[in-house]
C-alpha cells in the first residue's frame, strides 16, 4: 500500500525532483501538490510547480497556490540561489497543468477530509501554508500522519550561520508546527548535505536518454554552480527530495528522537531549530530528527523515479 | 447612513456591552459578530456571545466562531477578570440565537464580498481571527475601510505591566494587523481608563427600567468588583464599547496619528504596544491612536443604546 | 547629621543643579563628584562637573572621572537635549577646580572605605560606574547605604516610547545595579516631569541676584528650549535634582514598593524599567519608586541651595 | 623569543593543562596566571589554580583572583562536567603556591603596563575578568597583543545545544571582548573536539614516570568519565590547550578570518558564537576562527611541557 502524501513546496530546483520522486516513486502515492512563496513568489513556484508537472507528465495531480508571504515578516526570496525565475537552467515549455481553483490550505483540508486513512504531509518550503493549515482547521491535526518536513539543521545553517533558509523565512510558521503535537520529522542540512549530486549522479541522468533525464541533469547543473559559487560545496546537497526518501522508506534516512524548538527571537540566530541531541534541556521530544542518509539506495530511488516518470511522460512509441 | 461594522469579541463584560452599542445605536449597521478565544476559552465566549445576543433581542445579525487559540502561543485566559464564564454576574436564560455554521474567518469574507462598500471591523478581542483573516484571505485588506479596535495602549499595559490583555494574548496576530496596511484605529488603555463606569452611570441603566437595563447594571457591578480588587479602581473602566463609539461618531473619541509597533521579543514587554507619539524613531505613522474621551457623551450613546435595545428586545405592548 | 552622599552624573543641565543642591543643601554632605559618559562623552561631562563646581564655589569636593563608554554598547549621546557642549546656555570661565587622579570607580571605593558609615550613592547619569563598582569591588555593596537614583519610568520613556535616557543608554548597567540587592530608589521620568521649571520658578533663580541664579536661570532657559522643541514641554523637567531632594528629605518625594526589571532583550523596548506597580507578576520588590514630588517644598530646597552657594562662591564683601 | 602570556582560567580539568602547557613549553613565557567564577566558585577555581602551580612546580608566576560572578546574570558552574571540587580525580596536596594580594584585572593591567612589549591574553574560561580589564582600563587595548581564546563554536554548544560553556556563562562578557577590537582569535568546541585524549595520549602521560604525569592522567580519567556520561565521548576533549597551542606554534591550529557575533537575546541561543564562516551576513571580520589541529604535534608539545615541569618540579637528585 503506497503512502498517500501531500508536498507543500516552492520549486525551486531540489523541489522539483522531490516532485518527480514522490510522483514516480510507486511506495508514495502523491495525492496533491501545494506551492507557498518561498524561493521565489508565490506566482513563480506555482509557475515552476506546474511546469515541472507537465515536463514530467504529472497530469493526474491537483496543483493549488497558497500563501504569498509568511505569517509575519516580509518575504525574502532567494533568487542567489534558484535564479530568477526559482527555477533556473532548462528551458521550460508553456505549461499544460493548471492550478486548481482553491486555496492550498483548503486543498489540503479537503484531500484530508476525503482519504480514508490519515495523510503524510511533505512539506519542502517554508512552513506558511501548514502553519495555516492549522491554524484554520485544528481538527486537521488528527487527519495528519505525519509530517515530514525539508528544513533547520542540527548544525549550522545556510541562509545565515544560524538559520536554515525555509525554517528562517517563517519561523513562527516553524513554531506552530513543531509545537503542534502532530508527529514531526525533520529532515535538516545536517542530513540533506549528505545527498550530493556528484558529477557522477548527474550522468545517471544524462544516461536514462530522456528528456526528463535532462531536464533533471540541467536543474542540477545550475543548482550546483550556485552552490559552489555561495558556500564553495563541489556538488550541490538535493535537499527536498530526502523527505520524500524518508517517508518511501524509513531505511533510507536514519533518525533520532529530539526536542526541537524554533528559535524566535535571537538577534543573529532567529529561525535557528535548536536540536537538544543530548537531552541537556529537559524540553520534551517534539521530533524525529534525520542524522544519517543511505546515499547509494537514496540516488537509486531518485534515479528511478526520473526513469519511470520519463516513460510515462512519453507514453510508449507507437508501432 | 450607518456605517457597516462587524464585531470581533470575546464576551467578556464589556465586549457585551459593546455588542449593545452597536446593535442598539443607529449610527451603525452591525452585519455580523465574530468570536475568538480571549477573556475565555472560545466555547466560552461563543455562548457568551449568544446570550448577550439572547438578552439583547439581536436576533437579525449572524454570530460565527473563528480561532479556538493564539497563532503561536498557548491561551492564557482572564478569568480572574471576566469570571469562569467569562461573563459573571448576571443570570442568564438559555440562548436562543445560535451561531452560523461558518468559521469566523469565512463569515467575515463572505460580508466583506457580499457588502456593497467597504466594511468597518471592531477588534475588541486578541487579533487572532483578523490576522488570520488578512492571512487566508490577503485581498480582503482592500474591503476593510479601517480597523477600530480595542487593545494596548500608549502608557502601562494591564495584563502585565507593559502590557494590555488583547494584544498580549495574541502578539504575532496583532503584529500582523499593525503591519497590514489597513487603516487602524487603536483605542488603548490610555482612553477606555476614561470610560470608568462610575455608580451614576450603573444608576443610569438601572433607571432604564428594562431587564436589559438591569443585566447591564449586573455586567458593570461585577466588572467593578474584579477592577477594585485586581486594580485598586473605584469603578471599571469600559474599555470595548469605546471602540464602537469611535465608529459611531468620531467626535467622541479623539486621536492622533503614530507608529505603533508591537513587542513580540521583549523578556519583560512582549506585548507591548510601542507608541511613538513624539515622532521621535523615525517609523513611518500606522495608526491613529485614541487619546481623549468625550466621557459624558460616550454614556449617552452607551445608555441610549441599550434603551433602545430594551424596547425593541420586548416590543411594543400589544394595546 | 546630614546624610553622606557621592553624585555620579553626566552633566547635563539638571546634572548641574543636582550638584548645587547636593553642595547647597545642609541635609546632605557631598563626600565627591564622579562622571561618565552619557549626555555628552565623558570629556566633556567631566569638564561640565569642573566648571559647575567653579562657578559655584564648589573647590573642596573631590570630582573623578569614570567610564568612557557604557558596558556593552556604543555610546549614543543626548546633544539634541543637552547642546553640543552637554551645558549650552551660560558661558562659563575657565574651571579652577581639577580632577583627582583616580578613576570615579576607585574614588567610590575609596570614599565608602574611608567613611565611618555607610554612604548614599546618587547617580543622575547612565549607570555604568556603578555596575563597574559593584563588579570589581562587591564587597563595597554593603557600604552603600541606598542607590537614589534619576532613571527609568513607571510610563513612557523619553529617548524612545518606551526608555528613559540613563538607562537606555546602558541598560546592561541599569540591570546589573537593579538586581544588585543594594537597596534602590528609582526617581523616574513619571515623577521628575513633576518637577517643572516654570517662568515662576526662573525668576527665583534670577530673583536671587547673585551670579550663580543667573547662570541657573540660563541653563533653565536654554534646557526649555529644547524640552520644547522635541516633547512640547512647556517648561523643563529638572529630572537630577528629584533624587538629591529624596536624600536631603523623603517626603518630598513619595515612593511606593516595587519589583523593578530593565528590558534588555526587547526590539523596540531595550532599556525600558518595567515596574510592577499593582504586584501582579510574582516578581520581588527590588526598589523603592518615587510617585508624587511635593513641588513647593523642593523648589524652596533647591533655590535655597543655589542661595546658599552663591553666598559662599563669592564670600563677605570686604570692609 | 618566548611569547609573553597572561592566563585567565577557571581550572577545570583542561585548564590544569592548559597551564602546564603554557609554564613547560619553551616558546611561550607565562607572566600571570588569573582565576575567575566558572566551571566552579572562584574560592575553589583559585584554589585549583594554586593546586595545580603546586603540583607542576609553578612558583614563579603570580596567581591572582579576579570576579566572583558574571557581569549580567548568575554563576552556574559546572559540577557535573568537573566535579564539586571542580578539579576531582587526582588527590592534591596542600598548595604551598598563594596568591598575590591584587585583583586580577589589576595585576593583569600591571603585567601590561610592565612588560616592554605587547602580550597576549589567554582566556579559557567566562571572560568576565577580560571584560571587566576593557572597561576599567580602556587603554589596556593597545597593550595587549592578541586574545587566544577558549570558547565558543562554528557548530553546536556542549552547554546547551547552541552554546558553548565559557561563551554562555558570561555572554554580554563575550560580547565586550569581540567588539572591543583587540585582534582576537577563537579556540570553539570545532577544533577542541578535535583534542581528544585517548587512552594512547593517557599512556604517554603515565608513562613519564613522574608524579605530574601521573597527575594528568587521572585528571584526564575523571574528565572522561563526565564526558562518556554525558555527551557519549569514546575520550575527552582537551579544550583549553588549544588556545595556549595556537600561541606556541600557529601551525598547530589552523584558523580562518570570519566575523563573529556573540547571540544575547535568543530565548533558546543565548550564549551561542555565531560564525560567518561563507561571510553571509556583511559583517566585518573581527576574529580569526580555529578550524583544524594538527593532533599529533599538538600531543607532543603538550606531553613534552608535562615533561619539562615534571623535571623542574621534583628537580635533580642530590647525589
Amino acid at each position: 500500500m503506497p503512502v498517500p502524501i501531500i508536498i507543500d513546496c516552492d520549486p525551486g530546483h531540489d523541489d522539483a525532483l522531490a516532485i518527480m520522486l514522490a510522483a514516480g516513486d510507486p511506495a508514495v502515492d502523491l495525492l496533491g501538490i501545494t506551492t507557498v512563496a518561498g524561493n521565489q513568489t508565490l506566482d513563480k513556484t506555482t509557475l515552476n510547480a506546474r511546469r515541472v508537472c507537465t515536463v514530467a507528465g504529472i497530469t493526474d495531480v491537483p496543483v493549488a497556490a497558497g500563501c504569498d508571504r509568511p505569517l509575519v515578516q516580509p518575504l525574502d526570496v532567494a533568487a542567489e540561489v534558484h535564479g530568477p525565475t526559482g527555477l533556473d537552467g532548462p528551458m521550460f515549455p508553456d505549461p499544460t497543468v493548471d492550478v486548481v481553483p482553491e486555496h492550498a490550505v483548503d486543498l489540503i483540508h479537503r484531500l484530508l477530509a476525503e482519504h480514508p486513512e490519515p495523510v503524510t504531509l511533505v512539506p519542502t518550503a517554508p512552513l506558511t501554508n501548514i502553519a495555516l493549515l492549522l491554524t484554520r482547521y485544528p481538527r486537521d491535526a488528527s487527519r495528519i500522519r505525519e509530517i515530514v518536513l525539508m528544513g533547520g539543521s542540527t548544525e549550522r545553517g545556510n541562509r545565515t550561520p544560524a538559520a536554515e533558509f525555509n525554517i528562517l523565512t517563517d519561523p513562527e510558521a516553524a513554531d506552530i508546527v513543531f509545537r503542534s503535537g502532530v508527529p514531526i520529522t525533520m529532515c535538516g542540512l545536517n542530513v540533506t548535505h549528505q545527498a550530493l549530486a556528484t558529477p557522477e549522479v548527474v550522468a545517471r541522468f544524462v544516461a536514462l536518454g530522456t528528456p526528463l533525464g535532462r531536464t533533471c541533469a540541467e536543474l542540477l547543473t545550475y543548482f550546483g554552480s550556485t552552490y559552489r559559487a555561495l558556500f564553495g560545496f563541489s556538488s550541490p546537497p538535493l535537499h527536498d527530495p530526502v523527505a520524500v526518501a524518508r517517508v518511501i522508506d524509513p531505511r533510507l534516512v536514519h533518525c533520532v528522537d529530539a526536542a526541537v524548538a524554533v528559535e524566535l527571537r535571537g538577534r543573529y540566530t532567529r529561525g535557528a531549530t535548536v536540536v537538544d541531541l543530548h537531552h541537556s534541556t529537559g524540553r520534551p521530544v517534539n521530533a524525529s530528527v534525520a542524522v544519517t542518509l543511505e546515499t547509494g539506495p537514496f540516488w537509486d530511488r531518485m534515479v528511478g523515479a526520473v526513469e519511470a516518470l520519463g516513460a510515462r511522460a512519453h507514453g510508449p512509441t507507437p508501432t
